[in-house]
């Protein structure tokens, strides 16, 4: 969990911190399965998928009947919440109470989960092999140790990735007509005030008092615990404490967890030594930009802010009309204490962002999306104990349930980038972050999330940011960043604004005077009201600046009040904000596609969609004939000709085994050169990995066949039905 | 330049440290024009791009007649280097007979730029008036001030960045097969102590001893003389000495510049305040990994390290087999003292690094590209005062002229691919390095350069790198990187071992035993020999490991040599090193690609290959009346289905106007809907922006015409012949 600081949070790892946003509960990075520890020990122990989905269809009346008190019990805690709200009573009352309701609704959660029907057998050791034997990711720097998490993609993982990426860049920037830049990872302290990161981008951490080695102070404290919970002596009555301290852990601040750690003695785990208090640390990494060593700069935590900053320029760039979007993709930093969960949460990661700046809610394109059925976890159904449902987005914005068509048209276009790079529909939800706070501004949040053995795993935030960022940077460096909206007719307005005694500012104040008169310039009503009513009440004015604070005198400085016939409007737009954790996806992707051949549990493989598949297909000769070799040359350049990735695989071993590396690999098709190819007219086989069928073609047709395979023009059947089955079995147990 | 540290040097900003390699010379950023300055100014001068190919073709008498006398004096200087080398004179003197060569070879080459008959008149301001205008890129962070050496892309930059990128990803990782690998960008200090970044990747500055300002030494010195050069009362003499201390400034040690500060009495030229010694400032960003402080790690100075760490992986993937090659592209930081001259010395840039392991230097694909005609600048040519010569690349290697096969048929390849994105042929050129050590192993290196308005740009480094980098973190390991190969027969070897006592290691050197265990595993024929002999003598050996030297004696470690048969040879692969800047290669395709029409100079554009524009065509509506709409949609869905990229502008403004825009984008297509649009069939325009020339053709052809001449699958004639000619002319002067 991320530490709160009032009522100011940070998500899990891949979402961001959020300053001001309708909810201030923690997102946990994902709701565990209480299967985990059975994937993490490394034995070759099985996970038991549930399939949420299904149970939902199919409610089954005596599972219904065991979480029926379950539900009632959130049920009962979420009208509380909303009757405190109603009240408006106080902020501390509200944040106890919504504690208590996350822990009622991770119960509930947790027992959904276990009751759900198995739908199959995962086994996360065999898949973690698979991934690190054909390389498609592995720790970074291993020969030198390694470093926890950092991880290096290998041919595959990076092919995969790269794929994953390009259709991304086809679904949004393409076919939306984004804006798309680039900007600067390294950044300078000033921006990450501004947005509010290096005050409050912390989590908590206890330090050991001899050694200064590191912990997280909630993982500590949650591993403390359940070594206590798990000891024989350990009366009934703390093994329910103990309980009910882990499930609110992800809401505690600094001097809850103190009184944990006095509570339960606790002591460094390695030394036995002492532990400091908790301790803020902030997870940016830092460094100095140029030799002097003066100018602070940190890795971007997120690559939103590189947007914010360039706004002008690129509304300017789309002729100053709204709305349009920008997107970027890049690295980001995050200097974790202790990482864990493989590419789930990680120090340095790979993001793709969209900012749309809009100043209006409505979407001219979500009609084509309405009908678009998704599995939406409302935060009223939340509140409610009852499960996620499936809508149509179209009918979610109608009753209200997601807050305008934008957002909505947003969340359908995540929902089908993701079942387009292969996450199943079935463990796929989105769920909405519940509210706490009376948002000054209209806000809503929904996560997409994945199901995965290590629970429902946060992959794609979307979130209506309001005009929160562009407000910050316009405060801390005096340049508006709003755009301009032409009136239906002009119209009479009051302007208020300073009038400065330039030249006597300048005198006055010398090299700050740039500073001040932009901060003036900056200040909207309200400020200058309250400006010319200090300036009235007490002769003086204290300005805040970037340099600091000046203080004003009714020499310097007047308020002006005007009536002015203007023809446009000043608008600071709304933003919102998809952001896509691409590893996140990649994880879940791999295990959503991970397979065992019926039968022989050996026999593993990557049933990726040939869209991000690593590569298209792989060119097998029969044997290492040198009958073969210019067939396999001529089929690599039609292959490459019309662009299609592939592999020529001539190395020995059987063709069946062959097969099942090119599977292991994820490669959809195989085309494969045998004594039949070298007599005219010249053929060669193709298989599909996931049904294993192959047919018989001339090797000319095969290149566009493949092409037109992987870019879903075609389907398998269309192949099967234009060209004649080849009949050879493969063998089983054909596996290396 | 870099600070030359003993016999290793560090390239230009973009090429690498290289710490053993053929030459020590520098090699400068950019041979640069005289006429620099007049740009730089930032006045709307016009700077004269000589051609220097033109001049080498059609050597004209008059010109050769001034330049032989200069030509001759590099000859003679270069025979001395020659001779001293072939004596095995002392590296004193090497040194400064190379220093004196460079000298005289720069006054050459100055002389041949400034006779080379103009082609055309370049105005950079003007250009980057376009870029800024246009948010091609643009200064990070400018609202916060700015951070100087960082660049932001805007859509334009960016999509013509990407586009680079993805042809990269085609010509090499697609058709070669590269193994792609992503690696991390943090990297623990370790890894690049082995690789010497560590130690030697450095700059020399200097600080205002009050201020504690900081400034590049050899740009400061520069300044400096270059200030007592104008002026009046300098003596012809003291301009003569200051122009030989600038010549030879690059290869100067930090003593030599203490000398020249001394000399001068160079003081700060900002605050008149004394200015302290020389100090190395070594250019990688460094933090800390992890919480405690104490893992220290550093922006990665370079990509292809991450390569070399997961060798063993990337072997394995390939089956154990050489040949192979590893691709990567991604960022690299570099924490430059002076960041200047735009893109060219920047803080943080994407490379492109390709990684070819061989045992064997001849190509199977030498043939496909051997006709090539490229223009090499060999060292021999360099040295002898010869111009750089047009070959074929197939004579350069018989010749000897380029090493190997390898290495010519990447230079081949990387000359097509900068020909593809719109290098002009003409303004190209392979630069050899010049050696002047002993190299211990073959080895050569190769840069391509860009002629710029800044001079040669060195864009593309090709080294053999030999084995290097293997050898060194085998060293850092312990552990072997290396192949094996099969050999033809089984053959008998004496084998040199190192017998450890383990148990007794263990008992005296406990938590290191490890590591004085994978010490002596790493040592060859030669380090074992030695240890036996010094074993024999004085009864120890002190043996260095990572975590310092162990003191061993005979009763703890003992050399067996034996006999063995062995099927297979163990071999450190060679390296060949393609390492591309892609921010270089941009800027210079932005200068080879920026025109004014004829006779309005106020119509600036790009003229781009459709390949790498940033867009392939924008939709013009001709006007905002509504019966054009539904055209427009139709031909955005019909572009978008077919992967065209394109922007829709129907902005208001003439015709003429939005045709000069999107001939600012580069954009090379353009399709216009107008009244005769609306009548049935309905038709369009469509105009090619370097001709201006437009056709009139169904609309449903349109999408599919423009995605072929995208591809260069037909070309502008071809459309011309099959649609009629559109005959409306643009009018004059149409530019905003």
């Amino acid at each position: 969990m991320r530490h709160v600081l009032s009522l100011v949070y940070k998500c899990s790892v891949f979402s961001k911190y959020r300053p001001v946003v309708c909810s201030h509960f923690h997102i946990r990075l994902t709701h565990k399965l209480r299967l985990e520890q059975w994937g993490s020990n490394k034995l070759h122990r099985k996970i038991k998928i549930p399939n949420p989905q299904r149970e939902i269809i199919m409610a089954d009346p005596k599972v219904e009947a065991i979480l029926a008190p379950l539900r009632a019990h959130v049920k009962e805690q979420g009208d509380l919440v909303r009757k405190l709200k109603d009240e408006k009573a106080p902020e501390i009352d509200i944040k106890k109470a919504v504690a208590e309701l996350k822990a009622r609704k991770k119960v509930l959660e947790d027992k959904e989960l276990s009751l759900a029907p198995a739908e199959e057998l995962f086994d996360r050791a065999k898949m973690e092999d698979l991934i690190k034997r054909r390389f498609f990711y592995d720790q970074s720097f291993a020969i030198y140790g390694g470093i926890t998490g950092q991880f290096d993609f290998g041919p595959m993982g990076c092919a995969l990735k790269s794929n994953m990426i390009q259709l991304w860049r086809k679904y949004f920037i393409l076919q939306e007509q984004m804006l798309e830049v680039d900007c600067s990872i390294l950044t300078p302290e000033p921006v990450l005030k501004a947005s509010g990161h290096v005050e409050r981008f912390a989590d908590l951490m206890t330090k050991d008092a001899k050694t200064g080695e590191c912990f997280r102070l909630d993982h500590l404290i949650k591993a403390h615990l359940e070594k206590i919970k798990s000891e024989k002596n350990t009366s009934a009555e703390l093994k329910a404490e103990i309980e009910d301290i882990i499930v609110k852990l992800d809401g505690m601040t600094a001097d809850d967890m103190s009184g944990i750690m006095q509570r339960f003695n606790m002591k460094s785990p390695i030394s036995g030594n002492d532990l400091t208090p908790p301790i803020e640390f902030n997870l940016m990494f830092n460094t100095q930009i140029g030799p002097s060593g003066l100018v602070k700069g940190f890795l971007r935590p997120e690559t939103a802010q590189g947007i914010f900053v360039n706004f002008k320029r690129l509304l300017e760039f789309n002729q100053g009309r709204l709305p349009f979007a920008a997107a970027q993709i890049g690295n980001s930093f995050r200097n974790e204490i202790s990482p864990r969960s493989g590419l789930l949460r990680v120090r340095e990661f790979t993001m793709c962002e969209i900012e749309h700046f809009c100043d209006s809610k409505d979407h001219p394109k979500f009609e084509l999306v309405k009908d678009t059925p998704m599995l939406l976890y409302s935060a009223d159904n939340q509140e409610q104990g009852r499960p996620a449902e499936i809508v149509t987005i179209g009918e979610a914005v109608a009753k209200g349930i997601v807050n305008n068509e934008t957002l909505g048209y947003f969340m359908a276009r995540i929902h089908l980038y993701l079942l387009a790079v292969g996450i199943d529909a079935k463990k796929l939800r989105f769920r909405q972050h519940m509210g706490n706070e009376m948002a000054h501004y209209a806000c809503d949040c929904w996560d997409a999330e994945c199901l995965s053995s290590y629970g429902w795993v946060e992959c794609v935030g979307c979130a209506d940011r309001s005009a929160y960022d562009l407000t910050q940077h316009t405060k801390a460096t005096g340049i508006r960043l709003a755009a301009e909206k032409k009136l239906p007719a002009p119209k009479q307005i009051e302007v208020v604004e300073a009038v400065a005694n330039k030249a006597a500012i300048g005198k006055e104040f010398k090299k700050h005077a740039k500073v001040i008169n932009d901060a003036l310039l900056a200040m909207d009503n309200a400020a200058l009201e309250n400006m010319q009513s200090q300036l009235d009440s007490t002769g003086e004015y204290l300005l805040a600046t970037p340099n600091g604070e000046f203080k004003l005198n009714p020499s310097l400085i007047s308020v002006k009040r005007s009536q002015k016939t203007v023809h446009v409007e000043e608008i600071i737009p709304s933003v919102i904000e998809p952001s896509f954790g691409i590893g996140r996806i990649l994880y879940c992707v791999l295990e959503h596609n991970f397979r065992m051949r019926e039968g022989d549990e050996q026999r593993t493989y990557f049933s990726l969609p040939a869209t991000v598949a690593p590569m298209k297909c792989a060119v097998l000769p029969l044997s290492g004939n040198t009958e073969f070799q210019p067939f396999v040359r001529e089929l690599n350049k039609l292959l490459t000709d019309v662009d299609v990735s592939h592999k020529v695989d001539d190395s020995s071993g059987s063709i069946g085994r062959r097969y099942a590396r090119t599977d292991e690999l994820g490669v959809p098709y195989a085309i494969t050169v045998d004594f039949d190819t070298t007599k005219e007219p010249h053929t060669v086989t193709l298989r599909e990995r996931d049904s294993m069928g192959q047919v018989r073609l001339p090797l000319v047709d095969v290149p566009v066949v493949v092409r037109d395979l992987s870019n879903s023009k075609i389907s398998w059947a269309n192949v099967e039905e234009k060209y004649p089955k080849f009949e050879q079995q493969e063998t089983k147990g054909a596996a290396a």
